[in-house]
């Protein structure tokens, strides 16, 4: 199973008046790890989603645990793997760490989505492409 | 047990190019719903961070079930509530409601958060004091 | 002319370690007002885009003042108005006020755009319909 | 004088609904990269703040012009520069370039700012320190 990995710098404005990373900052990363996870496994999504019609692959579930506070400055490593491959859905799992340490963990559910052809403005979930999946076992 | 609701407004930069609500911003306005449910509880966060010492009340974990996308435009309603108080923590639910049909469901848990005594630059967990859990019981 | 008036309250997440609103916040909200302004002048953009086929009024030129900070829990007015319409851009300006006083005063130019019908990937300009124009002129 | 670069991935939660960056998003990153050229000539902001007292160097005045569109999975680089030290503020300069074209165009004034000695809370521009502005010299 590949394990995709990103590195962030918290910046000033990802903190709150708290000075740690404000939650829904970590989400946003964690989205653009599941953008680079893709992007190395040889299937960057702009690319997938113009030649296979696909919208998005939105996140229809989320658990999320903050284990240590991040802080303006701090240099974050994010570890990234799909956990399980459904018909139309998959979890990734996020592992941040700072220092070494494990600071965040989320599992995500993301949905493979194209426009619903019966309604071009509704979505509706579609099969992941076996070629798409079998990217992520070799 | 009090319900707060509070609405928004789905804005253009709240929307990603599937022309639907970017996740992580769902978890902004849940956060705002959280301050306005302590402002409508009559224990405004701001003034009361002044006055107990408090630096924040992180998330410590987050269950997030994203039900139906939400677009520009739109507008939506969420309620509200603590779920449980603890020494330290408390669970706050969030569930977030278009046209009256459930969207998107949140169950986070915060924590009572001052500086640490033995070194002002970490965070360290508060009891919640009793007069902030009896303005939510009655 | 029109003046649109918008109300925010600012939030936790807002603000950064000076526990100030972090500027590119202030964006946010004056694209949200110039959403409202349009709204308020009975030409909703959500609506509008659809309608004509627009894609949207991206920003090209920008100019801000930031004259006062804002801090959790201060509530904002912002006063939004459209300077001048061109035959393909037009000027809008904000004015946020805090307590009565002017603590940001921004200048942006949006442009009508729409597909490039040579190229429905890129984007192109378009004439702003003078219908759109006369419901901010009465 | 100093040019710091530094390159940004455009991510999908970057991107509004007209599949291009959404601007207050160019600011985030603006503010990264006056971070980050701080951090090029020796002098990183966090360890900086902590030693002098400086609450932060906010931005007061700015000017973008936006040239071209950026888009889901654009690599694009930002040259940063100082191009002026005032006695306590500074004027920092962006030009951001896609694929080698100036894509977005920034000047932005920085304060640099402490607490006010009669009022902690509220904030008041210092002196830039001399060893401060030296290291950008040479």
């Amino acid at each position: 199973m590949h394990v995709s990995r990103k590195t962030f710098r918290v910046e000033w404005g990802d903190c709150d008046p708290a000075n740690i990373v404000f939650f829904p900052q970590y989400l946003r990363w964690f989205d653009a790890c599941t953008s680079a996870m893709f992007e190395n496994a040889g299937v960057p999504l702009a690319a997938l989603f113009k030649e296979e019609g696909i919208v998005g692959i939105p996140v229809v579930d989320l658990k999320v645990r903050f284990i240590l506070p991040s802080r303006f400055g701090d240099e974050l490593l994010v570890e990234s793997k799909v956990l399980e491959w459904g018909r139309s859905s998959f979890l990734v799992e996020h592992r941040l760490l700072k220092d070494g340490l494990p600071a965040v963990e989320c599992v995500a559910t993301h949905v493979w989505t194209g426009p619903d052809p019966g309604n071009p403005e509704r979505l509706k979930s579609r099969h992941v492409p076996k070629d798409v999946v079998e990217k992520f076992l070799f």
